[in-house]
């Protein structure tokens, strides 16, 4: 039920039209890479295959349609539609580019082949499922690379969107390269490692801050961060290192401290001279407020001694770039036996023309650098020495060097309604994005004004697109 | 188990230091309104009355807790600690605004008073629960105030941020003044009516356009909204007609059609004007395409014929101000039976000092219209003819006019741990929204530089805050 109405009264048409068996191609795809970088990192497909192995209605659903009314007041649905719903079993196929991997604009994520009525009632869940979770690994992405290797934790969860926004985040933010997250639901969820230090509310409850850091320090068995900034943020500072010394007699260890406001840059080189004067040196200087890769790489570049970077608003809701474009549309139909018809919806802009076709995507790779994608059409086939064109400017062509390796990055999740994919654990999929992150050369990475990587169309697609395109705008 | 771990371990260090008898209150407040406007209509009660009625640890949570070691290695928690988890029971008194209220920056929306490590473990979830229904229900008034009456459709289910993203999204937006949804799970779940058209792989999916309207109005009883943009708009436009005059024929009526893509402005007006002529004057013209408030009002600023919104990602993620900066502060402790020691966090900036107290807001109205919103402290109480003061200007004061009726704005939600609030129905928060919405002056409604509404503090609490801050900064 996690659909738009409008899935629902197409899917009635269809099957009152007698079209429901009908088998179609789309594909789910993005236009922009988010955050005006070049990349995108995907996530999402095993929340996917969950929904797919347990998509069906329950009489509870059914009942609720019953209700619906259209603008005449008669029933939107018709009870025999009901019992068509509660009968179907999910039998498309699916494939996708796994969790962790490197996307770009156009490039499809996601390709579901079946009867027409359920490749149309995926659209909705699917988009969910899948944007989501990418513009937020994406985020992680560029945070972690702006950390330079520094630890990245997410603490997101009281802005997040909604308690599935902070979860999905979690998840999404570790596939993104961060360490750790502060939520413990996620943590236990997930198996993602959870961390934490303490609040202002904490040193307001006492006293006095010594005292505060004291009772904390005593409490733990060795797990002291200090939240440093109550009252006054070097003054903090002081009080955190006579807790170290007090901690050293006691075999205990200063862990760090955390800075929540004011200059970061300034204060984290205040507090490591401290702590190292005072022979802390060890000791981790966290941050927080309102964090993100700009930030962090101005921080930095300012010299700023942070270790660890806490990052939660900017990083759980993506900040100013909230959604990312997903959309979800039809390239082929057929009917059961028959030849696939191409499809596309045209567009008064190029970039929203929709590429029909049956697609894949082949990535290149010349020693240990990737050097090009080509979409192509599975069932036209594509040449081992293949040409390819850049679809928003034809005039550049190219052809494919012999000696480069390549591997398609669509794979089989489900075949005619089975699941054919081994979801990895969430530790390898972390792993898998580093890797490809580090295949690509800088310039492709840049967080603004990136390199433009060669994502391409095969010769042979591209020509079916024009001509199918001519063929539409001479006949309208 | 939805909340931060540091939330645990501080709770793990009141409990070892036994200061976890010690009653706090805290207050939720957010410090600056979305979107560069005044105002913020708050949503979330409903979610936090249920999450409170089922606040309690499970065993496998506990499990979970079991596993978790610190930088020693060292288990993060001891065995007793979770026994004493297992049997807290909650116990705090909690008051809050009422959903649909128009709320101000610095003015408490929910007040958490009892055991401190209670109110502790709150802070997480409280704030996940009401930041983003309140941003949501915010941007959905403002988008509805730009339609000036017309119908808005909250169509932002694809693009969400997760499955509750999406959930609580809808749920807020019809708080806001949204007339329903296309996300059918939300339908069900909420009660809120539920709308849809068809997409583009309908028509797609068929050899020509004109067929694929034939065959959708023909399945529909009488629900027909054509989307007339997936070749040409002016072309689909015609199409819809010639549909309309065989719908009559049928007994049946176009309902309208929907303009996705292009200038929306003069695609509306050329709709209009050929459905006109037509004689289908009665069928609405729905739009939609990255809407927002901003956009509505130019579009409609430029006369736009069109009488349904449906509003998607701007809506649903609130764009690019995706957090509202809720925040939940300790104001007060004492120990069981003593009296209450007043606290506040420094800051540099005067709007980052948080309020003492054990607060309440009183809103004074004159006539029909809104004049002022007092802060007061419910200990030292709130004369009649009580003087006020501008906590970021002291210069301005004012004393309340006698003729002036007023309320308090935050209600009793629980008394020690039990529910007394009446959740009232949906539909009757959507009333209360825009009855709130009307008492206001225009000019404090406005979308940017709105009008500054009077949000000022009784002068005996404005006095004790300085009291207190001067206090903390001599004796840092």
């Amino acid at each position: 039920m996690l659909t738009d109405l409008y899935q629902l009264t197409m899917s009635y048409a269809y099957w009152k039209a007698g079209l429901d068996k009908k088998e179609a191609v789309f594909h789910l795809f993005f236009r922009r890479s988010p955050f005006n970088g070049a990349i995108a990192v995907t996530a999402g497909l095993e929340n996917i295959v969950d929904y797919l192995q347990n998509f069906r209605f329950e009489s509870s659903d059914l009942d609720y349609l019953s209700t619906l009314r259209g603008s005449d007041n008669a029933p939107l649905f018709e009870e025999e539609f009901f019992k068509y719903l509660q009968q179907m079993k999910f039998t498309c196929t699916v494939d996708a580019i796994p969790e962790g991997n490197i996307a770009f604009p156009h490039e499809p994520l996601v390709r579901v082949q079946g009867p027409l009525i359920q490749c149309q009632l995926l659209e909705s869940p699917l988009l969910n499922l899948i944007n989501f979770p990418t513009l937020i690994a994406t985020k992680a992405a560029r945070i972690c690379m702006a950390a330079q290797g520094d630890s990245v934790f997410e603490f997101g969860l009281r802005r997040a969107q909604g308690i599935d926004g902070a979860l999905t985040a979690s998840r999404s933010a570790y596939i993104g390269g961060c360490e750790g997250t502060s939520n413990v639901l996620a943590g236990k969820l997930f198996g993602i490692p959870v961390k934490g230090t303490h609040s202002h509310s904490w040193i307001m409850s006492f006293e006095d801050e010594l005292e505060a850091f004291r009772v904390y320090a005593e409490c733990q068995s060795n797990n002291s961060i200090f939240l440093v900034d109550t009252y006054d943020t070097i003054e903090g500072v002081k009080k955190a290192i006579e807790i170290g010394h007090w901690l050293r007699k006691e075999k205990k260890e200063l862990v760090g401290i955390r800075l929540d406001s004011g200059d970061l840059a300034y204060l984290s080189i205040c507090a490591r001279k401290m702590l190292d004067a005072a022979g802390f040196t060890e000791a981790k200087i966290m941050a927080s407020n309102e964090l993100d890769e700009t930030i962090i790489t101005e921080l930095k570049r300012q010299g700023a001694c942070i270790d660890v970077w806490a990052v939660g608003t900017n990083l759980v809701t993506a900040g100013t770039h909230s959604a990312l474009d997903g959309v979800y549309k039809l390239s082929a139909v057929r009917d059961p036996g028959g030849e696939w018809k191409y499809k596309l919806k045209l567009s008064e802009q190029m970039a929203k023309v929709s590429t029909p076709g049956v697609l894949q995507v082949r990535r290149y790779i010349d020693d240990e650098e990737y050097v090009a994608d080509v979409i192509y059409d599975t069932q036209l086939g594509i040449p081992d020495h293949c040409s390819i064109i850049d679809p928003f400017d034809p005039t550049k062509k190219k052809v494919v060097n012999q000696k480069w390796k390549y591997r398609d990055l669509l794979v089989p999740i489900f075949s005619k309604g089975k699941c054919v994919y081994n979801v990895p654990p969430l530790k390898e999929v972390q792993q898998t994005t580093k890797n490809e992150l580090n295949r690509f050369q800088p310039g492709v990475k840049r967080f603004i004004h990136p390199h433009a990587y060669v994502v391409s169309m095969e010769k042979q697609l591209y020509q079916m697109k024009t001509d199918l395109i001519n063929h539409l705008r001479t006949t309208l």
